[in-house]
């Protein structure tokens, strides 16, 4: 096993376990699915997850001032971290519709487009279900309630992210979610980004808390004086908001969406893939940051070296080029004798997007077993989705779409059970319940049935 | 405010807040709803959810060894905590047919009932979805996908619970997991209890490790020589187990089910109740543990009378009566003036299992908001839905089904978002999603887009 140079050898993580392929120097390090050992594939498809004690105590320490201080704290970190001194933390709705009138008329449309789909698309996951007779005279049922209150984090540091905005707060109401607590970072002059308003006039949300980072979900975790406690915090953020979601999961009653690391994309591609689309997807995924990973697993060879090509021309035109060469350089290729391997290889990752670039994309859709969002054909770009097609894009990442779903109307609800018996079902179904009782020692159960008897 | 002498005064938690109704002893301490304030109620329906920094460095100490001494530290836990000698972790197929024979058929019978009905309830939740065009060419939907490892953890300390095999194994065989490792505390000679493995036998898995507490836990979420590592970690158990589970969610990629307390009971109960019948739900609540918590809710004074005169001639008669006694002093009803109040106050409590003896209970449905599973009318105890209704009875404590629900077939899959663009659809999307992702900064995104135009 030699080492391959790339043409961005900053990240060495897996060199020592690569097998080149061709001498040629290329974007991306190209593995042979087939040469590949068990560890090794095991190595490849390992995301960092750990971050480290520093910031774990730092994120402590912030949580511990919130919890204690409540919005002196957060007006402290707005000028430490924001650089803003703000007078107010929240922005009211008088205020937002001012600030949604200053977006045209063009991008209006647009968000208004991406409301209209992701609306139709998750309205179609509320759903009712049937009683079920069980035994004659016992019913049982599930039905869906709102989890009252819900906090929403919109992150907004380097880039406002409106987007999210939408996927968080269109399935929070359709929900109907009765307090819905959105976070935002302050923008520079002390109030919110034009789109956001936007969105939250869309929404029909009436207030957004100028807060962002660890300081906005320790806010939300444990309630301040402006601030009221929720019981689901949702959103991505950087590495500490991330920690604190994980850190008040566990000393606060509070859920949280799903554990979050770097975005990550990965694309199946075989010969009748345009080499274009398929660089125009890995660098739309590694625009997003130098963490971010994009993975190209095809059949041929002569795709792989075709879209390094293309990465190259078409990274060279873009504004966030130096994030983008820094997360393809973290990236990789993997070369495998058929497209069931590439699968093979798609369900070990686990990727949170998958885009799947080959005429006969529908064969595969059985073999799909771990991924947050697919995407079918040479047509259909992870950005739609990210954007407008009407899925979610709020995704397990770092290997946890093996366990985890997207965002769906499922997280904002509690499907509650309920169960009914009558004077028929208690006599058909008490014998039961009594010897089951009986058998594990239970005796005060056995007799909740028999003085019904 | 006084302090009312309970009759098993052993708890005085909420003393201090105490508003007597009458001078009479009973059992259950009682609340006045319409005197209390707003900071009396939320300390009633806090429950304790810390666990002792004691139990967190053990929990720790037992995960590291398990990490990294792998079946060795098991043997050595086995013999340290479970005081049996093993000669073997696992127990296999011909053995657990063995065992399972010993059943009596009254039991099987039983078991076979339960089973059918847990699993018709919980097939009705497997549903496909439909695809939504939300625009024209544009098609989204949502499918399926069990999570492939799963590890259920039957607890089998001081009782054996086959019903919990039950609970947690047939969705994870419904969903179609494709690995089911079950782990179960040895029994003192060394085995598997024989209905643990009638259930075995009941859900085709093949093989059940002799591993409990927070070792099983361990052993589930790094893997070890003989257990497979798992994506996700399913049961309940005592603290040790609890606080495994929330550990190894923070420090590896597997999920869990969700967080765990102590079990709880809520009934609402008016004039039309039978006292017999309500005594009976509190009592099997309050045989499970010191730490149980059985709370009634009524409209009648006379009523709440009448339930403490049965609890204790109940009492008297269970032979787990220590325990139950001490949960029913850890316990206490509330006086309400109408049915809306105990449905807020029930609300406000979230709790595991919702009982509603009323005559009435259709029209309190809606008003339910937060609540695990729901058991409706006179004749609906909660033992039914513990052993053999067909709902699950792995359900949210201590006030997590605010934003948790109870383990379904929810629980054992992903639901995997899938999208479709043709011609026409990037034609039609395609300007909403570039002018997006541009006020989003993010040009890669547009481009993936504009190469496919």
């Amino acid at each position: 096993m030699g080492f391959e140079t790339s043409y961005l050898a900053q990240n060495t993580l897996f060199s020592y376990l690569i097998s080149p392929i061709s001498n040629q120097k290329r974007m991306l390090r190209t593995y042979n699915y087939n040469t590949l050992s068990k560890d090794e594939i095991s190595k490849l498809i390992s995301r960092n997850v750990d971050s480290s004690n520093e910031i774990s105590s730092a994120v402590e320490a912030i949580i511990e001032k919130v919890k204690t201080e409540g919005d002196k704290a957060l007006l402290a970190y707005s000028a430490q971290f924001d650089r803003v001194t703000l007078s107010r933390l929240v922005i009211e709705f008088d205020e937002i519709e001012q600030l949604a009138n200053e977006v045209d008329e063009v991008e209006q449309k647009a968000l208004e487009k991406a409301f209209y789909n992701i609306h139709k698309f998750h309205l179609s996951q509320l759903k009712t279900e049937e009683k079920v007779e069980t035994t004659t005279g016992v019913n049982c049922w599930r039905e869906l309630r709102p989890i009252e209150k819900v906090g929403l984090y919109v992150p907004g540091g380097s880039a406002v992210l409106p987007s999210t905005f939408l996927m968080l707060g269109i399935p929070a109401k359709i929900a109907g979610c009765k307090e819905i607590i959105v976070c935002s970072p302050p923008q520079k002059n002390g109030s919110v980004n034009i789109y956001l308003a936007y969105c939250a006039l869309l929404l029909g949300i009436k207030r957004i808390y100028l807060i962002g980072g660890a300081q906005a979900i320790a806010a939300m975790a444990y309630g301040t004086e402006t601030i009221t406690k929720v019981d689901k915090i949702f959103g991505p953020g950087n590495q500490y908001v991330t920690k604190a979601k994980t850190i008040v999961q566990n000393k606060t009653n509070t859920a949280i969406d799903m554990p979050a690391g770097p975005s990550e994309v990965l694309v199946i591609a075989d010969e009748t893939a345009n080499p274009a689309y398929v660089a125009a997807d890995l660098l739309a995924q590694a625009e997003h940051g130098a963490d971010s990973q994009a993975v190209l697993v095809s059949t041929s060879a002569d795709l792989i070296e075709k879209v390094n090509l293309e990465i190259e021309n078409q990274l060279r035109e873009l504004p966030r080029k130096e994030i983008a060469a820094l997360a393809i350089a973290n990236s990789y290729a993997v070369l495998t004798s058929d497209l069931q391997s590439a699968m093979n290889f798609s369900n070990q990752y686990a990727p949170e997007h998958l885009i799947i670039e080959t005429d006969n994309y529908e064969q595969l859709i059985p073999e799909i077993i771990n991924a947050g969002s697919v995407f079918l054909g040479h047509l259909t770009p992870e950005s739609a989705g990210d954007y407008a097609s009407g899925t979610n894009h709020t995704l397990p990442t770092s290997g946890y779409a093996r366990s985890y779903s997207g965002v769906s109307i499922d997280s904002f609800v509690k499907k509650i059970t309920f169960q009914h018996i009558s004077k028929a079902g208690i006599k058909n179904l008490g014998p039961t319940v009594e010897i089951l009782a009986e058998l594990e020692g239970l005796q005060a159960h056995a007799n909740a049935v028999r003085v019904r008897g």
